[in-house]
């Protein structure tokens, strides 16, 4: 599907007006195709990683733009192929020029990710780590951004590497016996295979389990808001996120990428699902039904249950969480309008708070918030939002994340993960019951091809095809 | 205002994803600043353009990017400083972390136009060439590009220098005799500067003629499509720009850029006035008034009359006409609805056509046709559309441009000429006059002060924040 003989080329910074622009080729008449333009200098004399000042001609000698071209000789490039990178004015015009005149010249338009897909091809990096560029060019957060860096900088593929070699020796082992046939000799230590198998599962679990927390990072992690009407969710919200918009609009560039609704707080990301299903929940939960709005609080990672203090007591929040509780959500509970209960009259106060368990209550706050942290704020005024942040980071750092170690962040990933595991699963199982040599290869050759799946070691075009397609062009 | 000891620095490739951004750096401290980032190499040890690839790292050591860095050292780099250009991945995220730490380091963020200005005070180019950097980049079509390019490889200031420093020469013989005083000695033979300065005057005078059509490439020519209503002139904008706009949306990048009602010619592009008041001139001919309708005319370069040759007759265009025309308004007239007009009797056919001056008409058609190009066409067909665009890039041709050869398109460089002819005039006045040296000697300094605004010899503060306040950031 893809031709990796010819060369190609793309403009590989954004499009519009800017100072600089960069259109990059790669391949190997990249330096011989510049060479037919570039009038100045000859390039194939050049050495590898330096800059020339220049101009670029078409064929009637006209001259397009004045540019530097940088030299990259294979193996020493991104691709492995030989790169010219040429910096140009930023003028869709001249751009436009550029790139004509380089394909009459007999470079190709570039595809998606081409760039990338030949560094894969010519060894330059894995399947997983190529995969990474493109998150990290789309991060947004400094948490996404770490987890990204460290896969592109192999952390996956080491830890995949590792395995493979580990099983792939067992592998040998079990194969030469099947060789030997009918002599019934045993090369692999069966308690040994039992031994590894059990490590390397448990250490798959460890990675499969990272991958919900790795998700969110990388996509934010989904948040609801739910309660009562007229709770305060909307404004609680607004308070959220207009102080983030403040600082977030310090940053140039940074605004047109945000998505509304997406508050950071300490380089992670919290995305708000914002359905008027959801945060009329307690609506629906009087009323029941409206799936949707269930739906999506069982996809989200953390709920903040909003109720209005002057008009809630233990038991209407207690039963209303009861509703919207599922396993793995994360659930803060947020007494709003604190300024407002103060000016209650002291018996409404007590009335509101001092329900005793067993007797007028269900439940009474002081076991309520044995199970769930209770931040009682003020919306409006502003009151505690910093606490209110500080509990939602620490809801991500409760589940004890390491940024810094291997964090599966791709559902292809885990899909391989779940396959390699289940396969393992199997071969244990088999090991358990004595069976044959030849079905416990079989095992470990499928967990195997999952693994070699993850760094690509084993790829097919059309999973190429899908993974680069969803790459800009250029990269 | 501006500082030039510090460095600066700014991202220079476009806002947005992409699979590069280019983040630059200029000023004494750039490469030692990048070295304090820069973790894989000392950049202070390498050569002038040389790149080099290596990983970003903040203060706690943690990696940003991995980056292709480039240095060149001064006097060779764009602003004659020692610049300092990082090619990292395009993800706003990195970009920011990446200024912001470069910033904490001791850079500061570069103002609009701010490198190129730099280049400007170190003598890499004069001002003329400066502002025309900024043309290129605007620049959508390939005449407004040429005339850009020609203007930053030093057209215009070669020529301008080569005026001044002849009238220098003369300058310098006057205030020679000034020197002398009472000893009425004259080392300025008279007759000579008198011709000088007619040979002089006369080649600004070409430049400041250049000035409406290199104006007119820059921006677009002004073109108008007036008619009486129901001539067809919306059919006829629509046909021409539909098959336009297919050649444009081939190419990716531009159409983001082009206004609505713009058309590219073989390179030049033609503007298209739309106002309603225009497009229904020949009703405000009627209504007369509508000043602003007059007002789009006066400011054309080209109107294009559209008539239903099934309706009127050669004395109705005439007359229509009369009232449209202005001196230097270029008038092609469009025969509409050619394929209704052949399906008329051929009794209304000769009505139409065949009046006879002096005897039924006021002006017959052959008389019109050798003041103005008529074409016959079908805009609902398409008939005859190639020869009209033909007919309007002949008319830019016509005006016998040569784009290679120095055209003013500026209007700060039209002033500044015309400042300088008028000095010149009353040079040559006093000359005639027999007045004294010391008024002479004045009116020459002054067209030299004329003539060094344009290539920036002669500066203000105010000039200059003015010209590169209108530059994108990072260039």
């Amino acid at each position: 599907m893809y031709n990796l003989s010819d060369t190609i080329v793309a403009l590989s910074t954004p499009q519009g007006e800017g100072a600089i622009a960069v259109i990059r080729l790669s391949g190997k008449n990249a330096i011989s195709i510049c060479d037919t333009i570039f009038s100045s200098k000859n390039l194939k004399d050049q050495s590898s990683h330096t800059a020339h000042f220049g101009m670029i001609r078409d064929e009637k000698n006209n001259i397009i733009d004045e540019v530097v071209i940088t030299i990259f000789k294979n193996p020493k490039s991104y691709t492995g192929e030989d790169i010219c990178e040429i910096s140009c004015h930023g003028s869709s015009y001249i751009i436009q020029q550029i790139l004509q005149l380089l394909i009459r010249k007999g470079a190709r338009t570039a595809q998606a990710g081409e760039f990338t897909l030949r560094a894969f091809m010519n060894g330059k990096m894995d399947l997983s780590q190529a995969e990474a560029v493109a998150d990290l060019i789309a991060s947004e957060s400094s948490s996404s951004h770490t987890v990204a860096m460290n896969q592109m900088r192999g952390g996956i593929s080491n830890e995949i590497q590792h395995l493979r070699q580990e099983l792939i020796d067992f592998a040998a082992l079990i194969e030469l016996e099947l060789d030997f046939g009918e002599e019934d000799v045993e090369f692999a230590d069966r308690e040994k295979l039992k031994n590894l198998i059990l490590k390397i599962n448990h250490y798959i679990q460890q990675l499969k389990d990272s991958f919900r927390l790795g998700n969110a990072i990388k996509q934010g992690i989904n948040t609801v808001i739910a309660g009562r009407p007229n709770a305060g969710k909307s404004t609680l919200l607004n308070t959220l996120l207009n102080e983030e918009r403040a600082i977030v609009s310090d940053i140039a560039g940074t605004t047109r990428d945000t998505i509304e609704e997406t508050l950071n707080i300490n380089g992670v990301t919290f995305r708000f699902i914002d359905t008027a299903g959801i945060r009329e929940a307690s609506d629906t939960i009087e009323a029941i039904g409206v799936e949707k709005a269930y739906d999506s609080i069982r996809k989200s990672t953390i709920l903040i249950y909003v109720y209005d203090r002057t008009q809630l007591n233990s038991d209407h929040v207690w039963n209303d969480i009861q509703k919207l509780k599922h396993e793995g959500l994360f659930i803060i509970l947020i007494g709003n309008k604190t300024d407002a209960f103060f000016n209650l009259s002291d018996a409404r106060i007590t009335e509101l708070t001092q329900g005793q368990r067993g007797q007028d209550r269900n439940m009474d706050w002081s076991t309520i918030e044995k199970q769930y942290p209770i931040i009682n704020i003020s919306a409006n005024s502003g009151e505690n939002i910093e606490t209110l942040k500080e509990v939602l980071y620490k809801t991500v750092l409760h589940k004890k994340i390491d940024l810094n170690a291997t964090i599966i962040s791709n559902s292809r990933h885990y899909d391989a993960l779940h396959g390699a595991y289940e396969s393992l699963s199997q071969a244990l199982e088999n090991l358990k019951a004595g069976i044959s040599g030849d079905f416990i290869a079989m095992d470990i050759r499928h967990a195997l091809q999952y693994l070699g799946e993850i760094t690509g070691e084993i790829s097919s075009d059309d999973l190429l095809e899908s993974i680069f397609s969803r790459f800009c062009i250029g990269k």
